[in-house]
């Protein structure tokens, strides 16, 4: 079927026309459909029998522009190719982990999937101190499952090689590439900061140290094909409820630092406990909620490192060393070693990685709701002002920075320093 | 045109089709025709006008299948597109540097190139002590111009990403994997070793912290796409005179670690240095050569640095980082600290990469000629020897050779524990 838009009123039609959808979508029922994308990017519509509420799914389209401010941009539509190729991948190493895929359409640009209507989006949960007991050892299998399985430790190296094409993806990462890497740390006019932490941000964008770290973090980004990333892990891509967790919307995957994505999720949480400044002002909820948060980082990290490990030598066919290369008397050693330096190597991008995607959420182009939401400038600038120096210091001592007790330490030393 | 394999009979009617050959091969001459190759991978035709000598051109075809030891291997044709198309790139940024091409088709997999009659293959005028004084300036030059203009310090972020697509050759790449990085430094039975330096070789195969490194730097040959490299730049793939230099052979070229063809020339020439202890019995001639090729290693880095970095200076206008990004008070001084790191960078792989490849030629499925070709086995030990010593402390050292100069010291001091 030749590329069109869908609406309200033609998809049911246009969804009947696929086999792969007779079950999810029996004919004879009664559909509500309601379309809840914003429409600048993508169109997303909820598809439900109304006789049978098991009969549902999520139609989401891509739109041949982008729309803002009454603008249209061209956009190619590969987008949703990438985001349905990593979904699938993520169905199989990760299973349960991300939506299901019940069918595609590249044509139409459309990808058909599981309805998330029992999880919720957890960046508001997050500010609403709402504490999700299964995240940490979810969020860490996916990690560690999407990361371990799509990198050489698994993959043949020409297996690796095809999954790097298929996922080439060069105008999405070269949007990364400017809006995390480079235009928040310089002058650029879509950057948006609060004034009242004006001096941390021209200290931040005139630090020669700080910019260098930067740049060699961006080369990273730019060219470390460890692993497919899903490469936009922050906690709006992450539905959940108290029993599951579904990573969303990787449209932005390509094979870059492993590192990246474990990032973005500790990061995210660094940047919800900074909100809380503001949005809990009593400081035993805020602390108890912290203690949570703090905690919930370091478990994540730990189980992350422990089953990357673990797949690692129940797994670990892949090319970047067979076997054979560690069996000598001592390589079991030297292997146990070389495991270690992996996974510290990894830890160090995580480090860096993590204060410089904090920074640009304060000083970029746009900021985390978490914290845009605190109405309140003085009481905004609060949460800003530890967000930024937490952010720095994880760049500037990611070198010293070799534990997730470390890490944490950083976050803890910049509480102190807080007045609320 | 189908595909099929040429003959000395057939190849002069299937040029004449070729209208961008008309020049280059006027009708109603009257040509010589030779096959040179080795027919065990490509064929190889030298055409040459009787009447007019400029008139001449090599056709170089690649076969479906690699011929060896009686057997035939299928192999993919795509290699003689990598060639053509890396060699284009080679003609572009460092002209007079590389075969010119005169024309290709890829439906034949035939390349048409200048016939580099006046020149020859660098490996035996090297046994033989002939000095080259124009090759360290022009093979720095070719090392500089080529890493620099395919790296995203000169392009941006989405050509970058065409380049590296168009090079992923993952066929070449895992040939490289496994016998440069991988089944030299394990038991694998092509392995190929003298049995008089078997101590040696045990020792290196059953050192813990060199196969660390070693597993590193083939992480980095696998995922770092940082330039596009040749790959496979030995003297064997070098063709000069006293006046010019050409870079033959770029069939493995792909986008990864810059400081891997620097390192494929250097360590060429320490081994053609260790070469000598065979070669060369007399102690003032070997000295005044291996001093000479001291310095042509020392000459080459230097001017690779130097050029490599003007270049960025002149034409740095990659996505790596804007010149936007340095601009600000102490901007100047952070970004020479920066192309002080990038070069550091390289030259470290360049250490590293060096002893690995040194190492493989000494322990691995094929040496190379400069030492091969030396018959009695006691004195090729001595040359092995020395190359074994200086390549391991090379990878293990890696992270304290910070200079040239250090680089050199390791070949000198052991050239002082040599024994002749």
């Amino acid at each position: 079927m030749e590329y069109q838009p869908l609406t309200t009123e033609t998809i049911l039609d246009y969804l009947k026309t696929r086999p792969a959808l007779a079950q999810i979508l029996p004919p004879g029922e009664d559909y509500e459909i309601k379309e809840v994308g914003d429409g600048n990017l993508n169109l997303v519509f909820f598809i439900q029998s109304k006789s049978n509420p098991q009969h549902t799914l999520v139609v989401k389209q891509a739109l041949p522009y982008l729309r803002v401010v009454g603008e249209d941009w061209p956009l190619t539509r590969d987008r949703v190719i990438y985001e349905t190729e990593a979904l699938m991948l993520h169905n199989k190493y990760a299973p349960g982990l991300a939506p299901q895929v019940y069918d595609h359409d590249y044509e139409m640009s459309t990808l058909m999937m599981e309805n998330l209507n029992r999880h919720e989006i957890m960046r508001k949960p997050l500010v609403a101190r709402v504490k999700f007991p299964r995240f940490a050892e979810d969020i860490s299998t996916f990690l560690a499952n999407t990361l371990f399985y799509t990198s050489d430790l698994y993959l043949k190296g020409e297996e690796k090689k095809a999954l790097q094409e298929r996922f080439m993806n060069p105008h999405l990462r070269k949007l990364q590439e400017d809006f995390v890497y480079t235009n928040p740390f310089m002058e650029s006019p879509e950057n948006n900061w609060n004034p009242l932490v004006d001096d941390l941000v021209q200290e931040v964008r005139s630090d020669g140290d700080l910019k260098e770290r930067v740049a060699w973090l961006k080369e990273g980004y730019m060219n470390h094909a460890q692993s497919l990333i899903h490469a936009d892990l922050h906690t709006g891509s992450i539905m959940l409820n108290q029993e599951e967790t579904r990573v969303i919307d990787p449209e932005f995957a390509f094979v870059g630092p492993a590192g990246y994505d474990v990032a973005a999720v500790l990061q995210n949480l660094m940047l919800n406990y900074a909100s809380h400044y503001a949005h809990t002002p009593d400081a035993a909820q805020r602390a108890d909620y912290q203690g949570w948060l703090l905690d919930t980082i370091k478990e994540i990290w730990q189980k992350f490192a422990q089953k990357f490990e673990a797949l690692w030598l129940k797994d670990g066919k892949g090319d970047l060393m067979p076997a054979a290369y560690w069996d000598y008397r001592g390589g079991e050693e030297a292997f146990a070693e070389f495991r270690r330096q992996y996974l510290a190597a990894i830890f160090r991008d995580v480090v860096g990685i993590a204060g410089t995607k904090a920074l640009r959420r304060m000083m970029g182009i746009v900021s985390v709701w978490d914290i845009s939401s605190i109405e309140d400038p003085e009481k905004r600038a609060v949460a800003e002002r530890y967000a930024i120096n937490v952010g720095r210091r994880w760049i500037k001592e990611m070198d010293e920075v070799k534990t997730i007790d470390q890490f944490t330490d950083v976050m803890r030393e910049e509480a102190e320093k807080v007045r609320v």
